[in-house]
């Protein structure tokens, strides 16, 4: 098994976080997103979504799409169980894991790929009004997590998930996006600061 | 058990055909998408994202999200399973349905919701541009789809899945959005006429 990587972006990032907190090692393989390798024909030929990350299996079977990794190794690995216990427990980390995909990671991204200078080649055309109507909804999806975490300590609830590393990479991911973390979410804060605290969070 | 509905919208639409592939029957709570009422403060209590449709469990449990409420209903009623079956096979229908709720369902509904004068009040502001980046897109991915479909019955393997309706459902919100199927794209019309063909599709 192999892991094509695409270093600091956010889904290779939530892949990496994945692994570290399962114990796994896989064997990563660099591709250089800043030289848009990944849009490149040879790198189409292993995922025609033209994205990062891919897993390749012993027998050359490819694997895409960040949760769908995460699923397959999960199956392979089920302790940490990072995707709930329990029909209900599961059901609660996917509906927390896609909203944090949909309404933080996503308006994050929009922001991103539409402003920032060295996203001028991938996302085109870059549309600044796209990237300022979806700046409100980041802030208004980190209010409604804020209300959540006042209540529990994870997002999904009281075990970490692979829902708490989409939001993580998602807060982090702000910085290049040049968006600031409202000081006044505490609890958000104190969520983050204690994600930021894991071994996995260098990953 | 009761599911707050919205009506044609796809969303709403693929949990009920995820039932009726199913031959589960929950009661239905009508849920005007048109009159807004999915953006008001009642329903904001039910799902904080303003989204359909909510699954009410009989102890008041709310669960939101398409795929969560979907993969819910398959851990308890695992026949016929549609998240696909063994630890590959679950993985390449994740990855799939991921690919098609992305990559076609996701830009149609960008293509929609800022043409279409209906989505005036819901999509503010409405972004002519983002609509017109958005359209090759959907062409590009049902070129992929075609590719892929030439080599097999559905869109993730031998097996009907809830890939397959993430792309029906989507392929037919292609009408109000004003794109038009491809001729040319042979694979995908026979996979489409074949899906249409089932007694879920009208659901």
């Amino acid at each position: 098994m192999k892991l094509y990587d695409g270093g600091r972006a956010p889904n290779p990032r939530r892949v990496r976080i994945f692994l570290a907190e399962k114990g796994i090692d896989i064997p990563l393989v660099p591709v250089d997103m800043g030289k848009l390798e990944h849009l490149g024909e040879a790198f189409a030929r292993l995922n025609p979504m033209k994205q990062l990350p891919v897993l390749e299996l012993d027998d050359g079977t490819i694997l895409s799409e960040t949760i769908a990794i995460c699923r397959y190794l999960e199956e392979l690995h089920p302790e940490p169980a990072l995707f709930g216990r329990g029909v209900l427990g599961k059901a609660r980390v996917e509906m927390w894991q896609r909203r944090v995909e949909f309404h933080l990671l996503g308006t994050i991204q929009a922001v991103f790929r539409h402003t920032h200078p060295a996203m001028k080649e991938m996302e085109v055309p870059q549309i600044r009004e796209w990237a300022e109507a979806n700046r409100p909804r980041v802030r208004a999806f980190l209010e409604i997590l804020d209300r959540e975490l006042a209540g529990r300590r994870f997002i999904a609830g009281d075990e970490f998930s692979v829902a708490d590393i989409t939001g993580f990479v998602s807060v982090q991911f702000m910085k290049p996006a040049r968006i600031e973390l409202p000081p006044e979410l505490t609890h958000v804060g104190r969520w983050y600061n204690e994600i930021a605290a894991r071994p996995s969070a260098s990953a």
